[in-house]
């Protein structure tokens, strides 16, 4: 007979945005949130018994009535309350998981002053966090970033591969290495100051992309976690993916023409997938 | 000091269209394939060691070489013969995965009759393969399909859950289910009749889905995996996501108008996220 | 002084999904709804006078109501439905334009019948219709189809064409020929039988394609709307729009291999853009 | 019989990156070039007269070729350059168009230091032209931004607009204001240092947005317009496209709470559609 292993069920994209209004001016806060129950369903699976299942739809008006009532101003945070709100009320949930992702918005400058009540949503990437907590446990705060695109155009090479005779990739010393980071990293504690934090680790993770003299994604990588961990005592491991946003040389001698690093065609696919977790 | 836990690099985003004539007419294959490597590459990363790195460039190059001599018509037989190929080649590789969806081609109808060499891509869902091998191993061959939109507008119910001061979703005894369905399923061997297995799934997940008297999406989701596992003793385990493509009825009676279930308004977010893993 | 020329406003991307209930079983129709008015609206603009504007919230409520009271099972007599039910108000608007895609649903087949309340969203293509009238004058029907993504893997060349210092494509007198229709196209009347009529263009446009000795994408182009104009005397003109989507023969040659017009990489990006206008 | 209406051919979405190196530092362009040709192809469509057609990819080589050559440093100088080769080849086109999509990198700071060859892509709006020329006419240049979302969360009302029995809408002197802008303008002339120019009328359209005492979205549409037309006389007309990105302020008086215009739910769809064109 069939059996019910693990199973979840929660909301998805619950979308706020949430206005501080204050005499120097507004604050904008846009977050994308999925909530993620994980218990002792069993029944409601096998005979369809209702009775243990609190609707997705409450879990998004709590959303909604929280951040009315919540003084949290980073991710990190507004997903801790809201763990705990779904904790303490009396659902047969055994461990709550919110995952908060948030659109950053910038104030709009006119003439060299930033608007006190206009904003630009400039940056591509996008902070996230994933706070666990299972009934009479920690939490457990694993922030991360992701749709970071960057780009080295100096200091990378690949060359020293294995070749068989399906290689046809020249070697290379001097390539351009582009890259769309998606990182995650566990915190050692919950009760931390997560946003400088957050600051501290991307600023480590753009620096050491910008000055290593790197000999492949995966040294590159290596050494972005590496340097993290290094730096951030309050960080356990962190995990980063770095796809290869290849720029393919383009070959213009057909026309008569070099090309010394200079014309590429970018491409979206296939791409390289380059992943790692580095822990102490 | 830093030290490299998991890692893995492969190919993404390798596609390939193979056409295949015959005097009965041609037949399109179009395939999406992933290969990631997993292995003792720790050099690779930490020293910038590239004498144990196969290119990306080489594994999409052997895709295409080697789909020119491969007799395989399915995702699952072209996926173990890509990984057989590369664990048979001196790579530091310990374990590979082959990830393959497919887009499905059919034949145009020309006075109703199919058309030898004209398709349309008709449908929305994917067929889907992993294929897992480590060195020494066996095989491992986890199927499945994503991107299945379907929906009832009978026989489905919510009512009977937890009402708290946050309740504000009405129950219903008779709502829209719509759903669009992932699932995974593992097969007990590797060398399975694997085209018609998967049509004898999918058609017991959509006769389930048709069939059931629903009181929720677990209770549906788990009644379509416990059919596949009675009917079909190949497979050993079904993992379902079924978010909730919710239809939510529009409140006319501002307008002076009844709407018995008639009238509804097709959201993409939020959504409900169910899952769950079914087993034996 | 800055003056106002044309302008537009009005809601988009409402979304409708109306089940129809009978003993026969249900059926769904599934639209999307783009509203448009046009007129006298510059004091709206130049001064900020809003006693002119029908709010496109008001717009959407319209699509709401109007639908549960609409005997139209076409896109095309629910988009006539709308423009008169606005012109019939007190609007500034001088000319309304409604522009409906339709998502179609089928049956589920359950052991070879189909199942009255259940259903798959199979189909890639979308319905269109775009239904415009100027206050006293007529309605202006033109229907559509896109996202109609089809594939000849036989009778298909590109020959002859200019060769000058930086052409490196080679010809090729059997190539795949791979394209995503999107057509539209102008009724001479208003009160036809939309749906017949639709379905008599689609499978012209497909027939035609399928049977066309292509020597260009624009030859089947014209061939495809020209075979339209011939057959239906109810529409005037056809618009379509075929780019490109190329299928690259990938050269097996450094490998040792041959490939026989086998093996492709299909490719979405840069793709040829071939679009045409066909009258009588 | 059918006739041939209008007709172009061209190729779409060549992609091209560019590294200019100096002791200064790298910079990279990073293009996405759509190339379309009108004229007399009428045999072409009729008949399948290939000798008039330059294949679009040698359109594609001619991009990357022109490129290695070019000393353009904005994207109004590059698409100049390319319409001016084509029709300075022997084909058939009476006026080709070149369109031009620039996502922008930006120098990443290391330690308050702009890094000389590391580089992220930062913002989401992009910068856009079109040039145009007839075979002995004048440049036509016109040039734009897409994807610039900006919001109001002050000065921003929508009040006494028309009310039937199908409003439902609330007035609301202080709602937010957010949108997705797309703008294009005509200038006077081809010889313009456009990238001042852009500058500028982005800073305006900004800064007008930001201090506009918007009392609908067409009253601010009208006035960012105006500003423009106002201050750059190089600049003939413009059009803006203003989709209203609804912010939906959640009501939460069924939990016992007030909302003072903090807690909103960002909505992608409807939304109101809100265009216009703007001349002296």
């Amino acid at each position: 007979m069939a059996q019910l292993a693990e199973n979840t069920y929660g909301k998805s994209r619950v979308r706020l945005v949430k206005v501080r209004r204050s005499a120097q001016g507004h604050e904008i806060s846009d977050w994308n949130i999925d909530i993620v129950f994980e218990g002792d369903y069993e029944s409601c699976f096998v005979s369809g018994d209702n009775s243990k299942i609190l609707p997705t739809d409450t879990m998004k008006n709590s959303v909604y009535s929280l951040a009315r009532d919540s003084a949290a101003d980073c991710i990190e945070g507004f997903a801790k309350e809201l763990v705990d709100h779904f904790l303490g009320s009396p659902i047969a949930a055994t461990k709550v998981r919110v995952e908060i992702s948030e659109k950053k918005w910038q104030h709009v400058e006119v003439d060299g002053i930033a608007h006190p009540a206009t904003f630009q949503q400039r940056d591509l990437d996008r902070h996230t966090t994933v706070v666990t907590r299972g009934r009479g446990g920690q939490f457990d705060v694993v922030s991360g970033l992701k749709n970071l695109v960057i780009m080295k155009t100096a200091n990378s090479a690949f060359e020293g591969y294995i070749k068989d005779r399906l290689t046809t990739l020249p070697e290379s010393s001097d390539r351009l290495f582009g890259t769309e980071v998606t990182a995650t990293w566990n915190y050692r504690g919950s009760d931390l100051a997560f946003a400088e934090l957050r600051a501290t680790v991307k600023g480590i993770l753009l620096s050491t992309f910008a000055e290593h003299r790197s000999l492949s994604v995966q040294h590159t990588l290596y050494a972005m976690g590496g340097a993290v961990l290094a730096a951030v005592t309050d960080v356990d491991e962190i995990t980063l993916s770095m796809p290869n946003r290849h720029c393919l040389l383009v070959n213009l001698a057909p026309f008569g023409q070099d090309n010394p690093n200079e014309i590429f065609v970018p491409t979206d696919e296939p791409h390289g997938s380059i992943e790692a977790r580095i822990v102490r």
